[in-house]
């Protein structure tokens, strides 16, 4: 392992790089456990900040971050929850649809806050460096922020739970966002009773951890 | 502050809290600071394990990671970047292009390894929950992946930068990739000799950082 020492002088210190693993594997996403404890405006200031460093194509920063604690705003977007999750459940096939409509799959009211992450397509103009080509990086850059912003409010002790079963555009009516600007994540954060261990789909039998080494590829695909 | 006991229960120890952050802060978009050293398999393993435990639309994993260590496939990749490269300068204004043609914008064939990480469309069925109302969400759960993968891999001291300079077609024959998966994320991965303090456009003065006051709205948007 000598020749390792040069390039590892930029790891982290084992205690430091666990604590960043362990952010990761017990980040959840948070639909019941819920307390009506307000996050206090640094905590918030922190977790929004650590989404505001994501990588991002082009270095656009194309995200918005639209903070919403009104109990009308969020009835709102919950009603507007309820009637696509009703269309979802019809999707799907009998014997899943009995599940599905037992999940409980959002926590919008009772989060304390939720956030809308949004990504502006204009901003910066419209040739952006990186997306020349691959016209989703600006949306995927938004999806990174949500990222950071999920695992920074683990390391807090804040629950974020992600809800994506709506029509967009009636999401996009009910919080006045304009048209330029797409709705990327709407999430629902707060303090939690507790962090289940393990993801709550998994849990309920809806769908299995996949092993990973069913995932990894070499070079050309199924070249091996 | 006594009433935030309960809540604070599961937040991490200061020292923890700050690793996570150092983490997210301090991870950068690497392009010329590549060293040949190999990543040893069980960092390459963590890392990848990382990226396996992100959130994911009705746990549905679609994930793949497609491992590239032969410089003839890294080579036929690199030559793709530089043709649609060539394309992109000429679509930036007189002022910007010269500026943008002497950015480095890839490590392709100087990073030991190259990972694309891509979506499988069709994994667990055509119904999923949290996608029927919103296509993209199995692409941007991928791309929580790649998020997760890029802070485990500056807590491993490994650097990571995303390439998306590519005509998504070529790439995708490059690699061999079947039609019904999509490449969400080129990315060169390798040891450093060291990490920029800034991002390399902000250094460059190609884009400030934004204000984050200037991205954060309440409730109704512009309603405040
Ligand atoms: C893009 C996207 C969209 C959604 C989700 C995630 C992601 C990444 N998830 C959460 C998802 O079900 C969860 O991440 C997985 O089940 C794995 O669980 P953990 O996140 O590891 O707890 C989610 N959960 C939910 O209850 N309702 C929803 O609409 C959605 N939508
Ligand atoms: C979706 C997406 C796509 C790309 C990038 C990022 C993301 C999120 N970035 C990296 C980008 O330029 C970088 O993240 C920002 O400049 C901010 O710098 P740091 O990541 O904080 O160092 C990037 N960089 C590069 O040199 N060539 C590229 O093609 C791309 N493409």
């Amino acid at each position: 392992m000598e020749n390792l020492k040069v390039p590892l002088t930029h790891a982290f210190a084992d205690a430091e790089r666990a604590a960043v693993y362990q952010a990761i594997f017990s980040r959840r996403d948070v639909r019941g456990q819920f307390l009506p404890e307000p996050v206090p405006d640094a905590v918030l200031g922190r977790i929004l900040m650590a989404a505001h460093h994501a990588p991002s194509v082009g270095f656009m920063q194309p995200w918005n971050f639209q903070l919403i604690r009104s109990e009308a705003v969020k009835r709102r977007v919950h009603g507007l929850f309820e009637q696509a999750n009703a269309e979802a459940a019809q999707m799907f096939p009998d014997a899943r649809r009995e599940i599905y409509s037992r999940l409980k799959l959002q926590g919008i009211v009772d989060a304390p806050i939720n956030l809308c992450v949004s990504c502006d397509r204009t901003r910066s103009g419209p040739v952006v460096l990186g997306r020349t080509h691959m016209p989703t990086m600006d949306l995927f850059s938004s999806v990174c922020a949500v990222q950071n912003l999920w695992l920074a409010a683990r390391a807090e002790g804040v629950g974020v739970g992600w809800v994506s079963i709506f029509h967009e555009q009636a999401l996009q009516a009910a919080l006045g966002i304009p048209a330029h600007i797409v709705p990327v994540a709407y999430l629902c954060i707060g303090y939690v009773s507790h962090f289940k261990d393990k993801p709550e789909l998994e849990q309920a039998g809806w769908l299995p951890r996949l092993p990973i080494a069913d995932l990894i590829h070499y070079e050309q695909w199924g070249a091996t």
